[in-house]
């Protein structure tokens, strides 16, 4: 197959709130071939600066728009789709933002090139067999303890067996008002859940600040201590680690490319690299660190908040390992989110999520849902347009 | 003061070549405050990407537009300058690309606060003396071993020590064309200039092929080696620089948060870590890695292929460092970079560079010379202008 068109659809709420809730807006990606095949992706966060870096003029060999390295390029092959992302690493070396584009891209070639061979993305990656994951529901804390308990009252009922806590007020008070949000998140879950919680990277990199939280963590059998710091703080995540005893660090979520989830599996003293296909630049550049970190023993695990799209795309490069046996699960997603896909991915009765068996992603987005959300773009540059919403 | 407007100018040549020189455009930044002082900066590469990010609508509150942590804030302080960029990493965690805007408008705020106390920037950052540095003409290969001897004896007639080689054939044929480039270039410069060879990433993480080009390296004499592979790729360099011998290994210009910076010289066995401030986030961030160069006792050098503004902000952060004694030196700017200024920093007799002792960065755009490169721009969102090109 030959890459014919690659269109990019940003889709937002009517209104986008000031909270930590990373799927009020998507930017969904179309790859056709020219035999009529289509796959779809998605790209993490920022749709403006990714569609920019899709469209934007050369400005010397190694900063290309991310179109130069894909267009018109041949797909047949897993090798294909890693040759394709060596180029656009190579033509889009000083182009920031190209990671986060070619993530939706790459995404799409898997699925597309799942359709055409009629396998799941996980076995066009070499993988024999998939092992389900369990689910832990991804929350947001609740502005005060009372409102944290309920949402973890609510995840047990729903049938999950694990809950994360992050952003909101954590971390932004005292080191007491922390400790009651997490024992009110125990509470909330029953003494048999799994916790965990997420620092949302509020604390910089200020492991004094961070460790001051860590004894209210063991405390509530916090299974993961998770961004407490940014994802390049690899000196404050390794201190912090050596203090940490029963709960482990996870981070990784910001990488984007292997390189920098390798150093973090090396250098950070991890429990846990969390990894967001949307951003590392896809499913090729996410089982690279997965891989890593099976020889490293440290857990892989997704990063997904938003569509089951992504949920789907971000299961597939660690679906082979067993060990690594859990998985983000969005639980409160914003209406666009909920409405994205035909299909879910739903826990079965032990709360775990199955890597879909379809050929590619296995879900399809829902285009009749999504035309609502969808928000015009037009760039014209030099009085030329250079990008403008193509029809979903 | 307060920051009442930001204005980018999209600057190009008028044909992009599809060869290594960064100096075909340019991305120009003038923060203007409430009193009518006006200061200047420049984001280094891909323009349009670095604009969305400005301009973008909010995804989420860790995913807001660079403009949602600048305008109207107050700069009356380096300590005010350094908030703004902890507002900007913290707002825009998720926006890949407000890095780079980010520098731009950092680099404009020092020297607009330079400005206004009337004193160079570096003292602004508590320098108390700056020290010249040597100055390294910055040239791509040439295509063959004979133009590149030809720019060797070019940057020696012109009174430089020093010269850097880089990009264009290197790597990309066999180990004895690279060779027979690096004798060329040790040529053409003479026995007693000081050589240095840029490998532009071209080996990936490829540790064996890069290994293979060290003996001609090592008897050519060359000081270092540059970006044998991409930023992040720590463990390659490591395993690298404990193979030098004589040549150091120089990296680091992709790094565009301070944690990278400090990453790369904490486990990459640097000898040289190269920082663009046009990357970095500015000349705050540029400073933190200087400062931590120091302690780790890692020469610090500039990244700076392009203008005498990015030249300037490129040698405040490492301006009072007595030991990090050498500065690229852009040697072959595109006519856009070459006109950027209404003054230039020449080298003195010895071929070293001294940082502008002028308030702010010491040196202004010639915005008359520069209207003739101006790209018109225009970004529309849901039928909306969030950016159209100001008036230079």
């Amino acid at each position: 197959m030959k890459i014919e068109a690659v269109d990019f659809f940003y889709l937002s709420m009517p209104v986008v709130r000031d909270i930590g809730d990373g799927s009020q807006d998507a930017l969904l990606v179309r790859v056709t071939s020219d035999t009529g095949l289509v796959g779809w992706g998605e790209c993490e966060a920022a749709p403006l600066a990714s569609i920019a870096a899709w469209c934007c003029p050369m400005s010397h060999s190694a900063c290309k728009p991310v179109s130069a390295s894909v267009l018109g390029q041949r797909v047949d092959s897993a090798a294909d789709i890693r040759r394709i992302t060596a180029l656009v690493r190579g033509n889009s070396l000083d182009l920031l933002q190209a990671d986060h584009t070619l993530s939706g891209i790459d995404i799409a070639l898997w699925d597309l090139l799942g359709k055409k061979e009629a396998a799941p993305v996980y076995a066009l990656l070499g993988v024999k067999k998939a092992f389900p994951k369990t689910a832990y529901a991804s929350q947001l804390f609740g502005d005060d303890p009372a409102e944290t308990f309920a949402k973890g009252e609510r995840a047990t009922a729903a049938g999950i067996k694990a809950a994360k806590f992050g952003w909101g007020p954590y971390g932004r008070g005292t080191v007491e008002q922390d400790a009651e949000q997490v024992r009110a998140a125990r509470a909330g879950l029953g003494p048999d859940g799994i916790l965990l919680i997420d620092a949302g990277t509020v604390f910089g990199d200020d492991v004094a600040a961070a460790a001051a939280r860590l004894p209210a963590l063991q405390e509530a059998g916090v299974v993961w201590f998770e961004e407490p710091f940014v994802s390049g703080a690899i000196a404050s995540y390794a201190r912090l680690a050596a203090m940490g005893g029963s709960v482990k660090m996870a981070g990784g979520e910001g990488c984007h490319d292997p390189h920098q989830g390798i150093n973090m599996i090396d250098h950070a003293g991890l429990g846990f690299v969390q990894i967001d296909t949307g951003r590392i630049g896809g499913i090729t550049s996410a089982k690279v660190v997965a891989d890593h970190a099976v020889k490293k023993n440290v857990r892989f695990v997704n990063h997904t908040f938003t569509t089951h799209l992504a949920l789907s795309a971000s299961l597939q490069p660690y679906a082979g390992v067993e060990s690594d046996w859990i998985c983000e699960y969005p639980f409160e997603p914003a209406a666009l989110a909920a409405e994205f896909t035909t299909s879910r991915l739903e826990p079965d009765a032990e709360g775990r999520i199955h890597v879909p068996e379809r050929p590619g992603l296995g879900v399809e987005p829902d285009t009749r849902a999504l035309a609502k959300y969808l928000v015009d773009v037009e760039i014209k540059v030099a009085g030329k347009v250079l990008f403008r919403t193509a029809s979903l």
